[in-house]
């Protein structure tokens, strides 16, 4: 199998198993994972993984993708340049900017239906965007929004329109 | 005076504080702050800062933007909307996307000297960016950048090209 797709795998079992645990915790249900592919003789590495903490911490920057990068601690540069960024969601601009920040060359993205990021931002600076559109994610997405929807409107800075 | 400029004073000196703060503790000076001003019989008001804590506490997300968003807490996305943020430096990819993410209207500079970040994707999605070139900011970042280039490169995601 070719490292992507050895990557692939570890990388977005571990960001939907990162959103699983913190839906099971009341939390917003977005994972994410960091694998690092630099080393052909050990194979790809998972340097980091996290998931949303708006609930659990009531933090207001720990998406998923920002608490994987935090878990992996102090990486050297060149760590991120080779290394693919999983994300069980769209990312929001703040991870899009963090992504963009670290030269993280390639992000593979669970879902992009129930929310779409800045996908278009991270393509136009030669980043590859790949998104599976898997169910799962979908539908652990789709199930939160339905029943927190002030939560996820809080989670990605949208104010609420009166009804009209 | 305006609402701006006392929220300018209150918002540039915190952030300054929180710089010389980080550098007293050993770490990289960039500190920020974000002042609410949407309640006219209040005032403005500090809602969080921080600083930079990549040396301190072995972090790859807590730029001084990020640290002062992680310190406001939860707030209620119309609350970021009525405040500016302030940094004494010029704010990275993850801080930029992070000030969209949250639809913050204004940003308040130190300086752009010794890096200038994604100033211009800020004002291309309509945030305004008032850039200081205030000196104390600049000297207190030009000392650190001079005397630990590795950390500051870590910093901001660049490989040191080998020596030709």
């Amino acid at each position: 199998m070719s490292v992507n797709v050895l990557s692939d795998h570890l990388g977005m079992s571990t960001a939907i198993l990162e959103a699983k645990q913190s839906r099971k915790k009341g939390g917003i249900p977005i994972g994410s994972a960091i694998v690092y592919h630099g080393d052909s003789a050990v194979g790809p590495q998972v340097l980091g993984s996290g998931h949303n903490q708006r609930i659990q911490k009531s933090s207001a920057i720990l998406h998923g993708e920002i608490a994987a990068l935090d878990s992996a601690g102090r990486q050297k540069p060149e760590a991120y340049r080779n290394s693919t960024i999983y994300t069980t969601l769209s990312p929001c601009s703040m991870c899009t900017g963090a992504i963009l920040l670290y030269r993280i060359p390639r992000v593979v993205i669970g879902e992009s239906r129930n929310f779409r990021g800045d996908e278009d931002l991270l393509r136009s600076r030669g980043v590859e965007v790949v998104v599976l559109d898997n169910n799962e994610c979908y539908e652990l997405m789709k199930e939160f929004i339905e029943t927190h929807p002030e939560e996820w409107n809080e989670d990605i800075g949208e104010t609420v329109a009166p009804p009209s």
